[in-house]
């Protein structure tokens, strides 16, 4: 496979590079996540998102445990190339390993005191 | 003010928290940046995005040059605390510093070799 693609992103000093997920259709942005470039390529391959897992330093196919795969629709890099969007199908429309659909649960409420994150609800969450 | 809420908040090792920025009703992805713990409290004061350049290493009110800015209409945090996503109205409806209505403006074609970043044209972009 050619890669000069490949060589056009800016790995951070970990060779990592940070994921946003928005799910297709509804364009809700359903998580963040980091790929090396062994998983990107996979994730290409594959047509499914596998991340590298920071915490468990180790690959991490999404939804292998849960079922909930995320189909890849679209890849898209930002302008200074450190930075991925993944646009998605989202199996189950679950993304969160809490078992919301989006990770992006908790709304700041700012406008009156004491300021505080509060649960979405309902469809929402 | 009450900073229960800013301590809920899981910063990196350099005090910084990736914030992913979507524009409300197109719900477009425009841009990703970082705020360290004074840019955050500031956006929230001022309702409008100030992030902490890491390029620049410096306070960064977006649109100070470009007119640009963004007016928040939401803070959001998911489930582990360590990624923001703020839902603004983008004034111009411009987010990039290339013009470009999205940072995201280059998408992956990998549908047939070579495979490479293509720039969206028009109103896609």
């Amino acid at each position: 496979m050619e890669k000069n693609w490949l060589a056009q992103i800016q790995w951070n000093t970990d060779g990592l590079i940070p994921v946003i997920v928005q799910e297709q259709g509804s364009k809700d942005v359903l998580m963040m996540a980091w790929m090396n470039s062994d998983t990107l390529l996979e994730t290409i391959e594959l047509g499914q998102a596998i991340y590298w897992s920071r915490s468990r330093k180790k690959r991490w196919h999404k939804g292998e445990e849960s079922g909930h795969f995320q189909n890849v629709q679209g890849v898209y890099l930002d302008c200074d190339g450190d930075t991925l969007l993944l646009v998605v199908e989202q199996v189950g429309a679950i993304a969160c390993h809490t078992g919301a659909h989006s990770c992006f649960f908790q709304e700041l409420e700012s406008t009156s005191l004491p300021f505080g994150w509060k649960e979405l609800s309902g469809v929402r969450k």
